[in-house]
């Protein structure tokens, strides 16, 4: 990361003279919706990767692109990159910036093309059980059109009030039901997309023949080609929900029971097991959130004040507090398993039955629905709120990673040691499959000015990621690649990595869309 | 089809004289193990499409292979791509030659590469629960290792006994228990291959991140690239099945019934329903070859005796009874659904219970488990008495499309009445989606001499395969597509087309990857 770019936000990198030149061309291929003004190059300088918030506060911005496009058809699109490609000029798809790993940094400049035009949504095709939505369009507008229907789609990022449906498609978004619903990739019937070689992509409907194309543009996070639109599976909303929670006296055996529940052919839509500090908070039934679920008579005083206060004090003092706060939960055991089945009625109540028993072989101490109420009450707020923690020097990121069943633990273990020098570390396991899960790590630090503040952060993630992969997992789950993990994603790849560059050079033989992504 | 080129088989085609003087370096690059005596040429010639039956019974043969090579390791596969390519020898990747679609016809000659020598099966990695199997090994043979150390792959087809890992992922294979375990595609955890270009793949392992290389040579057909391994997904062997058998009013009450069940969250391994005439034959319980699950007491006289002669004296007949039959199976209105669920014991039995009340509220009559042990019981017996039905100038050929459930019946219907006129029509439907399902059609014909034979069933392949792509099918679910639908998916793929294109030439520059497959 240190070889990124960035420059002060009052100074603005120029613009080199031959994208200049084609200014007037770019602009005209989009029916005169380009600016290249300061603010709007600042806006589309970052997503939410920490590391552009530290560089904010420092007063700096990484490099922005030179202009912002806002195509509205996929004609538009393609003159747009019959222009770039002449001048090999960058471009950024963007869809609502809420990315963690730098997906859209515009790290050479070029144009940064913001989606959010193509924000049709069709009408539900109640035979097909299907939608076709335009790639600009934002999770929450998509689901709440679809509620009122009586229809979801089943995808819960918790970005999802900021990020889109082509942001999902463009690094494999997972929502927090994915274990019913599937990621995002398993719920396209086809894409359309626009290749950097200019040329429109609609790929046959599922189930269709041949190879697939549809899954080598997905998770391609604008390197190959810009999504347009896709067609994707609707569900009609569930009848019911049926929760459960168990306290497991430690990680592995809440490991053990989530193994056993998928083995067993259950299909919760929610399975998350928080590690031992996370279930001391977590413990606290309104820590995510719950006041909409609680009433505010059972909210305690530990949730309205006492937490809230110690995350004030904790933030700044993140890193003088790491040694011990680490130990601390080290000395702590309990680890709980939320559980939410949805759908048919009857179906929730059995499956949850099998799932209590599974669990309770397991010593898990049935905590009843209640926590699972709540964390499903508060469940994007987390996200929203991280910008809290990031206050007087501190700092906090996410890392997720996915590991087989077997390698779970060690890689568990083996970050938190890596990164326990550098920041507190919490960790939940979610995203489960039949070979294995996602490991969600939360850290949490702090250091005193900005430029030790950004060494702590890069020397932090270096550590964990390589701890991560040393110890079996792979370098994502469902954030995408971006920059943060380009090299991990390239030193994993093995003798995949020629496949993909030569992809790259089919797609995009000007080498113009998102450079520096993917490695790419 | 009729461009096809044939050759008396006593008189195979010359090989050409540049390919001939390549022949010393193609079989030093598989450390001699390379034939070109005319019975091994012959015997690689053809799958097990009719059309291959039709010509031999004529004494003629599709243009065999040049040479028969079998490379055992990655390395003399690379070393025989890179002869091949210097000469621009066609290779065609032979698995076991089930295919029925001409998916392995040398068309152009040059060499057919068996791959039965990439025979390993690794260790069950039982926490993983994945294993590592060579693309040459036979379907059986891996299900009857697994199934020793009480594993399963959960792969059905009824080609079993004569397909290869290599051939299903070529050709996105669906088994018989599909809606539990889903496509061979759903179960692959990464592959190994070597492209046209002679380098060598190795797919990182799922959950991965970025685009999905291996789900683009799925079903490639060989055009692409050479399937050296793959790991796969296991299973434990289900503890209970439960079985469930339905006779309904009409097709249409029978696929809404299918559809409720998936949309109900239901996901039964096998859900089987025939139209009426095929409900009239398997009626008979014993039809599918129940003589395994059912005591020979039991079995009846109908089924002793009468049927088999009944198909004796029908198969010859069968293009004259066409009008007769076609006319007597549209006074049929029964349609009988079969349901498998498998598992955990309790979890099938409150399955079965929920589908019954779907059953049941459509007035399915329910005919309790037998229909269906009989069925599983003989499940693979079709595919290998088909060829008794291809005696004295008659033919039987199967066709699978799928269709979204708001075309499936409309396809249904555009089929039979399309092909009506030229052969007999039967049709199930089964691999059940939350989307649609696929339609399984049988033909049965027969003409008086080879060329009316062979006239009459290229006509009813052209019809019937419109028919169904007229009414909203697309051109295959299961078979693949080969020679036999080449022009169909090409003519389907619209916008994908040129991007298809594009892939062949990157990844076989020298155009030497079985030609003609896929219209490639």
């Amino acid at each position: 990361m240190s070889e990124l770019r960035s420059s002060p936000v009052a100074v603005l990198p120029e613009t080199r003279a031959p994208w200049l030149l084609a200014e007037a061309d770019l602009k005209a291929s989009v029916g005169g919706r380009l600016s290249r003004v300061d603010h709007d190059r600042l806006s589309y300088s970052r997503d939410m990767w920490p590391l552009g918030l530290m560089l904010i506060r420092q007063g700096r911005s990484p490099t922005p692109p030179d202009f912002v496009a806002w195509p509205g058809t996929e004609a538009e699109v393609a003159a747009l990159l019959g222009v770039a490609r002449a001048r090999k000029i960058p471009v950024i798809p963007f869809g609502a910036g809420s990315g963690v790993c730098g997906g859209t940094w515009a790290v050479e400049g070029g144009v940064a093309i913001d989606c959010k035009r193509f924000d049709a949504i069709g009408e539900v095709d109640s035979e097909r059980r299907s939608v076709e939505v335009g790639a600009g369009v934002v999770g929450e507008t998509l689901e709440r059109r679809l509620n009122a229907h009586g229809w979801t789609l089943g995808h819960f990022p918790s970005s999802i009030y900021m990020s889109t449906v082509g942001g999902w498609l463009a690094a494999r978004s997972a929502g927090q039901l994915s274990s019913r619903y599937g990621k995002i990739e398993d719920m396209v019937l086809s894409v359309r997309a626009v290749t950097g070689a200019g040329q429109l992509v609609q790929t046959p409907e599922r189930p269709f023949r041949g190879p697939d194309l549809a899954q080598l543009l997905i998770g391609s996070e604008g390197t190959l080609a810009l999504f347009t639109s896709a067609r994707l599976r609707v569900h009609r909303l569930p009848e019911a929900r049926a929760f459960g929670a168990f306290d497991f006296r430690s990680v592995a055996d809440g490991l053990e029971a989530i193994r056993q529940l998928f083995r067993a052919g259950l299909r919760p839509a929610v399975t998350r097991l928080y590690d031992p500090f996370d279930t001391a908070l977590v413990g606290n039934e309104g820590h995510h959130g719950g006041a909409k679920a609680v009433p505010p008579s059972r909210r305690t005083t530990l949730d309205k004040q006492v937490l809230p206060a110690l995350w004030r004090v904790l933030a700044p003092q993140a890193f003088a507090l790491t040694g011990l706060l680490n130990k601390a939960s080290g000395l702590l055991k309990k680890s709980r398993l939320i559980l939410m089945f949805e759908g048919e009625r009857q179906r929730g109540v059995e499956e949850l039955a099998a799932a209590e028993a599974i669990c309770s072989n397991l010593s898990g101490q049935n905590r009843g629905p209640q926590p699972g109420e709540h964390w499903l009450a508060g469940r994007y707020d987390v996200s929203f709120r991280m910008s809290k923690v990031i206050e007087g020097g501190a700092w906090a990121d996410t890392m997720e990673v996915a590991a087989p069943w077997d390698k779970v633990l060690e890689v568990y273990q083996a970050v938190r040691q890596a990164v326990s020098p550098h920041a507190f570390v919490l960790c939940h396991f979610s995203h489960a499959y039949l070979e294995g899960c996602s490991l969600y790590f939360s850290f949490v630090s702090s250091a005193g000015d900005e430029r030790a503040q950004q060494t702590r952060y890069e020397t932090m993630w270096k550590v964990a990621l390589s701890a991560a992969v040393r110890a079996g997992a792979n370098v994502s789950h469902h954030h995408g690649v971006g920059v943060l993990k380009a090299r991990a994603l390239q030193d994993s790849l093995g003798e995949g990595r020629q496949a993909l560059k030569s992809l790259k050079a089919l797609f995009d033989p000007d080498g113009i869309m998102n450079p520096g992504k993917l490695g790419l």
